[in-house]
């Protein structure tokens, strides 16, 4: 599938050539599902060597949408840049996809019924995946390769500052695919750069099983008003820590992990609670910990933090910063901070700092984001650190998938009923 | 929650008294998901007796919406009738769901990580279930036992020809709940009964976590085409019997069985195709065993069968008839009718009678549907017979549930991550 600029194809067209990819993508993923175990690591292991192979063609092309891309902030061009590192990181990455167990075909659960009927659980891919996304070309390479991987087929929309570089991954993941014998429409670009070739492919509720945006809520919200198609996503992440009781100097560590080593990602803090039995010893050392945090605190919070506490308003418990910023507010016992999280929360990520079992697990029970985690940095909310391998993306919403989502994630179970001429009485 | 005739509620009021009933049910499914195996098994089992210590009631109710219901075929007021069998029938499905193994709060994997953190993934409610369906009153008990079981709160919208009767099964209900130390919200009806309130309902994504519509197609495209929730269904059940080879005698009980012994549910035989290699023997025997039906073949079938055999056009294909009415076609071998599957069917059940194992294996791998057999009648496609304990449903999309779905569909899980003071690096 070439990759066709807006202006050549008419607007009238546009919806028609997106089912006309959608159509070979299903064709594709029949193929994909059909195919064994080993001709899927084949190919797999295929595009990791062109990824390496082509690694000229890619900084090439890479380049140019750098250059292009003059008008963006400074992270957004790091999250679209590669590099000789980062194109071995790319390969790396989809060779530990082809060594991860396999999924197709395994049976979750057998049972023998009382009438003889043998019901086995067997996994099979989902089909179709629509994975639309924005500026960083490493979801091209791991979405093609966790989609092969469970055997389907998917169908790539990146941003368009990110098109040079698309094309030529999607010339090495076709290339892999094609040496070992897959069908190159297993892997395809939506050829249209305007977003609304968005909505014309989340509307295709016949051909895509399943899309999953990543990336800014205003894009995340646009498929989802669009879609006629499920969707799994995650609006944002407004994560939580509750420093309960413990080691004082650890929380600080923990906080400090989390809020600071990558502010601009989901799982990144942005409202701690403190207990009020600790505030007063944990405060002073937290403002004397994060002089780069802009802090913003209730009344509490800035009594014991002094004026460099900026007063919270409303906005604040629900904002995810994605920066170094943090909204602190002292809370009355585990109760509190539970409603607290009820209330501002995103399902997301939250973690007690605690040595009371018995509040770590209330805390555990009644918290009911996707990740609940006890004496540990939210940062670890990550496909990768829980044991997925490589992840997908993250669900916050509860059906199918819920959290991190990796290769499993893409597939489902079918029910395989084995009998010997039995008929329902 | 009393109900409302829809006069005297202003339309414009509608959606704000809907989002109030969703807003008290989702109050609600936080203190079921929160209550005790113990108490949600107690609420239950009160449930099963006060349905049957308001078995007159209940009857009294019925009596109206069936007096009412005179327009309704025959076959329609069957399903809405309720006497003294049903009423016990109903009260032990809820005893059988008590009984079930719990749900909530299991841990379906453990994994310690080599950082010492331990990820568990531990089974929690989804929240709040809306449940759509017609004029069968069962559908109300069994749906609000399926979401109690599995800790969610729900919202019932049942036909208006069964309105009085699900009134009084709902007092019932909420009596148990009560009696139990549940909030009544916990299972609700919608007070409306105009269509648009179920569009209102569906369109509730902050507060309502999954729609399940059972029906006509009609009602679940009406639901599927107005939710902004995720939606589990199916549209209609165009269920294959490929007869390939062995004893003929048997294959034809097994037809007949999937056909006649309950035509108009989804998991009854549509479309039979015939191996070309045994077409000759078997189709007159298959004229012969099933005088009733109405068989509607294409040029091999008719040549083989005679003149009882009505000429097949494409929609007959497509069909789900509901009724005793059979489309017969002869295939030239397994692909031949794995195609033939692929095209017209509808996900749902397909089953081969067959004595060569590999043909058997090709076919379970190679068709997609929900649920594949092997030398088993189609009308085994169901939750109770596939050991699922009572049935909320069947998806034929792979999202979340494939194929028959009981209470632990009614789950997903959570990350719950134990760490010592763990930070990532």
């Amino acid at each position: 599938m070439s990759l066709t600029l807006p202006a050549l194809v008419p607007g009238a067209d546009r919806a028609n050539v997106i089912r006309g990819v959608a159509e070979a993508s299903r064709t594709a993923s029949r193929m994909v599902a059909k195919a064994s175990a080993e001709v899927r690591r084949t190919a797999l292991t295929a595009i990791a060597d062109a990824i390496e192979g082509m690694r000229n063609e890619i900084l090439a092309a890479n380049a140019n949408d750098v250059a292009a891309a003059s008008k963006l902030s400074a992270a957004m061009i790091d999250r679209l840049r590669l590099d000789d590192a980062r194109i071995a990181s790319l390969a790396r990455a989809v060779r530990e996809i082809a060594a991860a167990e396999e999924l197709v075909g395994r049976i979750d659960r057998t049972e023998t019924r009382p009438n003889g009927l043998i019901v086995e659980r067997v996994r099979i891919p989902l089909g179709v995946i629509a994975m639309i996304y924005e500026a960083r070309p490493n979801v091209t390479v791991d979405a093609a390769a966790l989609c092969l991987k469970a055997g389907n087929a998917c169908i790539l929309r990146g941003g368009r500052e990110a098109l040079e570089s698309n094309r030529a991954l999607l010339a090495a993941v076709q290339a892999g695919l094609v040496s070992a014998g897959l069908p190159r429409e297993a892997v395809q670009l939506v050829p249209f750069v305007e977003r609304e070739a968005i909505a014309d492919l989340v509307a295709l509720e016949d051909l895509i099983d399943l899309a999953i945006p990543r990336g800014g809520e205003g894009l995340i919200r646009y498929v989802a008003e669009h879609a006629r198609v499920p969707v799994i996503k995650h609006y944002k992440g407004v994560c939580h820590i509750y420093v309960h009781s413990g080691d004082l100097h650890d929380a600080v560590e923990i906080v400090r992990n989390a809020k600071v080593s990558r502010p601009g990602v989901c799982n990144a803090l942005e409202t701690l609670l403190v207990d009020s039995s600790i505030a007063g010893a944990f405060i002073p050392r937290l403002v004397a910990a994060l002089p780069e945090v802009e802090l913003r605190g209730d009344d509490a919070t800035r009594a014991l933090g002094g004026p460099s506490v900026r007063a919270a308003t409303e906005e604040d418990w629900f904002a995810e910063y994605l920066d170094l910023i943090l909204a602190v507010r002292v809370v009355d016992g585990v109760e509190a901070a539970i409603r607290h999280i009820e209330h501002y929360g995103s399902s997301h990520t939250e973690s007690i700092l605690t040595t009371e079992t018995l509040t770590a697990e209330r805390f555990v029970r009644e918290v009911d984001s996707s990740t609940v985690m006890v004496n540990a940095s939210t940062r670890f909310a990550d496909g990768g650190e829980l044991g997925l391998g490589a992840e997908i993306g993250i669900s916050t919403t509860r059906l199918h998938a819920y959290g991190p989502m990796g290769a499993e994630g893409l597939t489902t179970t079918k029910f395989v009923v084995r009998g010997n001429g039995q008929t329902r009485t």
